[in-house]
This record gives structure tokens, C-alpha cells and sequence, in this order.
């Protein structure tokens, strides 16, 4: 694949992601009463959505739409540092226009920052488990020869932590930095983002650790 | 195939299609009170429901049940301009077929117009986004040589764009006819149809077009 | 395989799919109070457990599990005369035993006969289209060579069905009478029982005769 | 694999699976008002999450994550008397810790004993049912070559038990002893453990039988 080619898909996947996540949170508070109710809606979008965006875009560019799993394959020699170093600014990007798109697809404004407080210790130690989960699921299955199963697998695997961490399960500093954009049921103040993005950093690299101990005979 | 029976599975999938859509949201409604619940049991059964369709049928005829799909598909070379011309008609029909077989099994009255306006701007942008996605799964799909991923593909894509639009992710210009014919929780009424179909068709367009262009090897 | 081994794979999944229809049905009735939620759960866990008794016991009998399923199984020369004549039998008895074991697991009669009354017009349509539906799914999967992918498909198409016809699809003899002898969510009037069965019989050699007529070079 | 590493998988697999269960277990409580809406997203979250599980370190320990099943395993000859020992500890020790990493997650304090008194015969009954249905499963689809679906066909199995059976189906010792480390949601009170955990040995032999009996063929 040639690189103006990756950058599209990374492009592309990472702000339909950013409208799946946004975009269902906004439908399931305007439908529900429930808050849980609202979370599992929004939970079942992601996971079908996710899902999807990976089996779609992944013999493109890997469908990474994910600075700490573009990380992570670097270190590991999948990715070289240059397509890293233009990898994640598209990312992020793109998450911040799958936020504007999912607005104007609800009519809301364009931008409106998001207002929701999350960065407390239990969110930030949730946010350490639920990206330390996501990457050591992709890079075991990678390393195990069932790279094909990471669309499926990564789906049910946010589904699920979107239900067991405090959090919600960001994950993503991408899609972080694009929930800033939405005062909706996905949104995260911009002073919460860092400390999440943090958190999801120090996860990221124990998720790989436990991922190269554990399958040490491959790349 | 012969065209004959490729005809019958486009009919068949097609009615069955309109049926899943149109009875789910029928039975959702009746049975739940919050709209988000209904909504939510109407994506669950439509997820379900096409996948199973789509597994059913693409053997026969592709298992499009969608002009959109078939323009498209004809275009790339896959189908004859003669098939298009015959599979389109079929599947509006078929998708009228279905709309009365769901109003029947629930004891409806056989046709009613449907009464809900949809074509406001922020649904018309939806049905372009959740069509250009539509084409795009699918076409990603069959030119990296995984069509066989395309029934629990489509099937998941859909069950999350009920969430993630607001439109709820019409995205078939069949369908929309069909949804036409009954007066419940998945109508829409005559005047805002031709509309949602035009979104379709520029969103279908779209999604084409970033198929093609990220998949160039192939044919 | 050996008779024996056959059937007891037929009693055991054909127990276990009660169990899993009436069970599920009394904990969504006594944990919820929508009624659609009650379906919704109802629906989920039967989807997911009948697709697994199908994966479990498919290399053993086929994993029917049903008449209807066994009679056009034996039309197409897939199973003897004296094989279905011993499985049908099996499958009945193994319903009405899962049905008690639901009740015993809920600390419920171990019988008590159903109440509610099911045979409307609307119902019987609902469940010629239901089993229709499904043994066109089950056989256009065999005929295509793509059998192992019934589990998940026929698990999907009765999670989908539950909500697109009138009936909740029972779609199958032998649960159908199995649900008589459970006072419950999931249970069927006795005298409601025959009229069903009708039904069934009727959807089933309509669905048989599509899947034969779409796939014609085979079986 | 070397017995580090598969002792490695198994604690860490372990701990997730206890935290899976009970994290989202206390998101439920606190966001749904209905007990079976807080079923629903508890058993969506756990077959979710115990499927990715699978598929993440089943080639490296098997991932048992369940002494019945390492029991049943070393019966069978895939595991040696001395994996067995080390196994099943570390599977307790490792639920007991993701227990208390759920509650840390969500700020409960570290450990509260549960006080849900679960112990009733119908109960009892039914995790019989649902151990030797999982034990079932497993050892039938690795009898007849198809290990690599255990991960969805598990994963489902738990989703769908969570209703058919009134315990909710804990199936697994380890599990049980871990849940007595929360006062939430999932907890088991510690004088209820030891009768579950009788009846899920007495089902794991019931399923154990029936699997070989039933594949007689092979190991």
C-alpha cells in the first residue's frame, strides 16, 4: 500500500469511529431514560461499528485509527517510524471530524466542547486496564497468526470494557481528543483529556509487555 | 445462476428485508414503552435478520436488495446492465411485498401510508453517510477477496448505523419504498422518500468512489 | 455415528433448547417489566443458545432438534425413513423434558399446563413464514456447501424472528410442544398447540421448496 | 509454552474474566433501575468479554480460567497432573485479584464480602446445568477439531446460562470464590460458595460423561 493510501484509511476509519461513538451516544440520550439503557445502546453501536471500521480498512493500513496500538506496532518494527509519525496527527484528525460530522448529522452545532469531567482516580486507573486489554488482545492475536480475528475480537472486546471500567474504555487517545468536540453523552472535558491520555499511554505499554512475554518466538 | 432464480432471491431476500425492518419495529413498538428500547430491539432484529439473508442468498444472486448496491456493482463490471435493469425493479417490488406481508402478520390493515416526515437536513446528510458506509463495507470487502465477511459485515454495520445517524440508516432507495406501505415505528411517508433516495444514490456514489480508490488492484 | 449416539444428541439439545426458551423466558418475566425488554432478553439468550446446541451436536445428528427439520431432511434423502421415525419421537420427549427442567430450575411446577392462548389468524401466518424462513436458511446453507455455518446463522434467524413475526417464531413441533407444559412467558395453550404445528408443517415444505428450487444441481 | 508463561495466561485471563463479571456488574447496578435490564448488560458484557478472553490466551494455557475444566482436561490427558496443580491455585488467586481490581476500578473499597445469599436447591440445580453444559461444549468441540470455536461458542454459552438458568450460571469454582470478594451485583455470599461449588464439580462430571460418550473416537 502506498502511504497517500493508508492515510486515507486511517483517515476515514478513525472519524467514522469517532461518529459511531459520538453518534449513538446522541441517539441513545435522546431516546432512553435510562442511563444504562443509554450505555448499552451506545455499547452495541461501538462493538458492531468497531468492528466494521476493522474489517474494512485493515488491508489498507491496518486499521489502527489508535495512536497507542500505531505506537505499539512501531516498537514492535510493523510500522517504520516515519508512517508513525503521520499516522497519528491523521488519527486525530480525523476523530476530530467524525465528532463535527456526528454534531451536524444531529443537528447540534458544529463544535461544542464537552463539559463532562472524567478524570478521576478510578476513570484514570480504568483507563490503564481497559488500553493495557486492547493492546495485548490485537498484538496476541497478531503475534498467534489471527490477525483476522481482530475485528471481531476488538468490537466485543470495547462492547464489553465500555460495561466493566469506570471509564466507558476511551482507549484511544485519538478518540479522546475527539470527544472533546461533542457536549453529548460521549464527551469528555478538554482538562480530563490529558490525564486520560496518560493513563491510556502507561496501559498501552503494559498491555505490551504482557503481549511479547507471553508469545516470544515471533517479530 | 439463471435469472430466473437469481430474480427470485433478489425478490425473496428483498421481501424478507422489508418484513424483518418493518415487522421488528412493529412488534418494538407494541411491547416497549421508551423509544430508544424500541429502537433498540428493531436494530438488534435487523442486524440479525440481514446477515442471515445476506448468508442466505449471496450464492443465488449476489444478495444485493438494493438498487444502490447493483448500480454500483454494475458499474465495477459484476453485473450486466440487463441484470441491473431486472434486479432493480424486483427488489422495489419485493420490498413493497414485504411491507404488506409485515402489516398482515400483525394484523394491520394490508396497506397504509405511511405519516412520519424524515426529510429534514440532518437525516439527509445521514442517509448519504450511512449509504457511502454501506458501499463502502461491502466493496472494501469483495475486492480484498472477503466477501464471504460481507452478510455478518453488512449485518453489524447496519444494527450500528440505526445508532449512529440519525436517520436511522434507511440507506436503500427498496427499502425506502417498502417503508412507505405501513404505518408504524419504521415508515417513512411518500413525500419524504424521494429525498432519502436521492441522499442514497449521492452517498452510494461516495462510498464507490473511496472503494475504488483504496482498493486499485482489482477489478 | 451409531442410532444411540444420534439420539441422545437429538433428547439432549432438544432438552436443552426448552430449557433455554422457557428458562430465559421465566427470569426476563420476573426480572423486567416491559414486556418488550422481557422479549429482548428472552430473544438474546435464546440466539445464543441455540446456536451453540447446534455447534455442540451438528457432527453428531445434524442437531435438528426439529420434526420439520428432520421431515424435509429425510424428503432430500439426508436422513433414512427409520432415522426420522426414531428422531421425531426423540425430539418431542426431549422438549416436554427440558420444559421440566426449566420449571425445576425456577422452583416452579414441575408441570403446569400453558394458558395462553396463541392460534389467531395472525399467529398461524407468523408461523408459516417463521419455519419457512427457516428451513430455507438451513438447507440453502447445506446446498451450497456452506453447513457449518448454520449454528450462528439459525441461532440469528430465531433471535431475529422472535421480533419480525406476530408469533415469536416458535417454528418447530417439538418446542412447541415442549412450551405446553410450562405456565410461563415462553408457554402455548394446549389447544393452540395443533394449529401451530399446522403451520409449521405448512411454512416448512414452502421454505423446502425454495431452497430446492435455487439450488437445483444438488441433493 | 513453558509452565511460567501458561501460569502467566492463566492469572491474567482469570483475573480479567472476574473482573469482566463483577465490573460491569456494579456499572449495571448503579445506571439501570430494572434487575433484568441489569442482567441484560451484565451477560452482553460478559459473553463479550469471556470470548476475547479465549481467544487471547488459548494458545498459550488453554485458557481454562475454570478448575472444572482443567480437571476435566487432565481426566482426558491434555494436561498433566502437575499443570493441574499449578493451574487451578493460580486461577483462584487470579479471580480473587480481579475482583478486587473491579472494585478498585469502580472506588468500592479493595474487598466486602458479599452477603447475597445464593444457596437455594433451585439454584443448585441449576449450576449442575449450567456446568455440565459448559464442560459439554468445550470437550465437544475439541473432540471433533473444532477447538478454535470455543472462544464465540463459550463466550454465547455464558451470555445465553446468565438467563436459562435461575443462578445465573457461575459454572466455575474459581469464579465463585472470587465473587465473594465484592458486595455487588455478582456476588455470592462465602456460605453459599461451597455448595455451588459442589454442584458445579457434580455437573462438570455430568457433561464430562456425555461429551466422551458421545466422541468416543478420539483422546
Amino acid at each position: 500500500m502506498t502511504l497517500p493510501r493508508e492515510l486515507t484509511a486511517e483517515f476515514t476509519g478513525s472519524a467514522l469511529l469517532a461518529t459511531v461513538v459520538i453518534g449513538s451516544g446522541i441517539m441513545a440520550q435522546r431516546l432512553s431514560d435510562d442511563v444504562g439503557l443509554q450505555l448499552l445502546e451506545n455499547a452495541i453501536a461501538t462493538a458492531f461499528g468497531l468492528a466494521v471500521l476493522i474489517a474494512m480498512f485493515a488491508p489498507i493500513s491496518g486499521a489502527h485509527f489508535n495512536p497507542v496500538v500505531t505506537l505499539a506496532d512501531t516498537i514492535l518494527g510493523g510500522k517504520t517510524r516515519r508512517q508513525a509519525l503521520t499516522y497519528i496527527p491523521v488519527q486525530i484528525v480525523g476523530c476530530i471530524a467524525g465528532a463535527v460530522l456526528a454534531n451536524l448529522m444531529f443537528a447540534e452545532a458544529a463544535v461544542s466542547w464537552s463539559t463532562t469531567e472524567r478524570a478521576t482516580p478510578s476513570n484514570l486507573l480504568s483507563e490503564v486496564v481497559a488500553t493495557a486489554g486492547l493492546v495485548a488482545v490485537i498484538f496476541l492475536l497478531v503475534r498467534t497468526g489471527r490477525g483476522a480475528l481482530a475485528a471481531p475480537a476488538v468490537g466485543a472486546y470495547i462492547g464489553g470494557a465500555y460495561w466493566f471500567t469506570a471509564s466507558t474504555s476511551f482507549a484511544n487517545p485519538a478518540i479522546t481528543v475527539g470527544r472533546m468536540f461533542s457536549d453529548t453523552f460521549a464527551g469528555i472535558a478538554p482538562t480530563s483529556a490529558l490525564p486520560f491520555i496518560g493513563a491510556q499511554l502507561a496501559g498501552g505499554a503494559l498491555g505490551l509487555a504482557l503481549a511479547v512475554w507471553l508469545t516470544p518466538r515471533r517479530g
